[in-house]
């Protein structure tokens, strides 16, 4: 590393900072990866979008391994003051780590090429809580889904809370955002892949629905669920069944129960 | 209804708000539910349970439903304004109307006794965040599970954040607190009940456990998971298989899995 960055107030700084507005990120192409965990996965998975790295030298001791990782790829590594990373960050506890990292998003078009002849989509559309979005992202990497497509209408997936919700996430699976939803289900019928309204009113049970073929689940609003039109565009409208008196599942519990039976479908599928 | 209180300053009213506090709750044995999800849900399934239901004019206008149960299961109904109702509250939005309710919690003796032949169980130990408490234990009455267990060493259920967490959950499952982690897996043992502690460690794959026995969920701290002493007291340790890249799924997530990988052994051994 060169020089220690020391002052808070520098345009270096300002200019980081800034990424945590959405007008900034969408003019620069660019967010911020914060803490560990997401610095570690960005380094490790998507190298190549990773423009500068800025860390403290207490972090940069307990986190050898990022820091190292960093330097193999070849990455702009800088020490900073803990007080200039504090002005660089969202976070009240940024743990003395954070990246500028390129957006990921992809193409449509290009993520649905890439798709496998047995794919599994998420799809969020109108979801507005940046924790909700980023545990579902979370839940569809573990679940070994193949896309996430986020549409226009949902919460930023580089805003600063959706970065830290997907715990590194982010930098594992394909996403596809800003498409309108209407575009999203043509595309992914066009595809072949079938859609699946996930919706507490739905007439179908989760046991019920075939989960060996390609499909996506379309996920709604955390609050009001899908726009009829939205459901009523799927092929099948599916409910998680409520075997106690609880009313719902919340957003995520509920994604979560869906990817994971798309998932053990796939296993048994392949053995 | 009687007369309306309008001093939020009264010594009722400060009784009420004391209730966020835990000494208070344990020397009372009382707490409070908060808004018209956990009001409803407590009157409609424990009546017996509350003490006093207070409501706004426009509240009870928009919950005319809650109104009227409770009226029909003449319990004590309050009008207050909107300042007193505010004073009484930990919420910021309390949305018009709280009861106050007896403790819930049964005696772990009593609790097994009262178990089907067939049982599924959740066990808590050393869970901190009250939101996670609460999703948890909401995930749990979803899934159709006969028996929370939330070890000693747990946040405090009547936590008003874990109450709300529930989403009126906690008036639908039957509850044990407080009961030391060690105390309640030898009971579980003597009773029969398999012990799976979810671990994201353990050897054995979620879809090899047999799920059609008695069986009871352990799950652990939120950041740091099950103590060793108590993995090593369950009979299997088991883990949500991770499909993709993601390192893990938080607690209420893995939970949810876990408990509805139950629930559907069940409902196909049911038919």
């Amino acid at each position: 590393m060169g020089n220690v960055l020391t002052n808070p107030r520098s345009d270096r700084v300002k200019a980081v900072r800034a990424l945590s507005r959405r007008s900034v990120r969408s003019r620069t192409g660019e967010f911020l990866a914060e803490g560990p965990q997401a610095v570690r996965e960005a380094v490790r998975f998507r190298p190549e979008l990773v423009r500068d790295v800025y860390v403290t030298a207490d972090a940069a001791q307990r986190h050898t391994e990022i820091v190292d990782e960093a330097r193999e790829a070849r990455l702009f590594l800088h020490e900073v003051t803990p007080d200039v990373l504090a002005a660089m960050c969202d976070t009240e506890t940024p743990q003395g780590i954070v990246a500028v990292c390129r957006v990921l998003d992809v193409p449509l078009d290009a993520a649905l090429a890439a798709l496998p002849p047995t794919a599994l989509v998420c799809v969020l559309t109108h979801v507005r809580d940046p924790g909700n979005a980023g545990t579902v992202i979370r839940g569809a990497d573990a679940a070994g889904a193949d896309l996430v497509i986020v549409s226009d209408a949902s919460v930023d997936v580089y805003n600063p809370k959706v970065v830290r919700s997907t715990v590194g996430s982010l930098f594992h699976v394909p996403i596809v955002t800003g498409v309108p939803v209407e575009q999203v289900l043509a595309a992914l019928r066009a595809k072949g892949v079938a859609l699946l309204a996930a919706d507490g009113g739905g007439q179908t049970l989760l046991h019920q629905v075939d989960l060996t073929r390609s499909h996506a689940w379309v996920m709604g609003n955390e609050a009001w669920g899908l726009e009829p039109e939205v459901r009523d565009a799927c092929d099948e409208v599916v409910r998680v069944p409520i075997y106690g008196h609880a009313e719902s599942l919340n957003l995520a519990m509920a994604a979560t129960v869906c990817l994971y039976a798309s998932a053990e479908a796939r296993r048994s599928l392949t053995g």
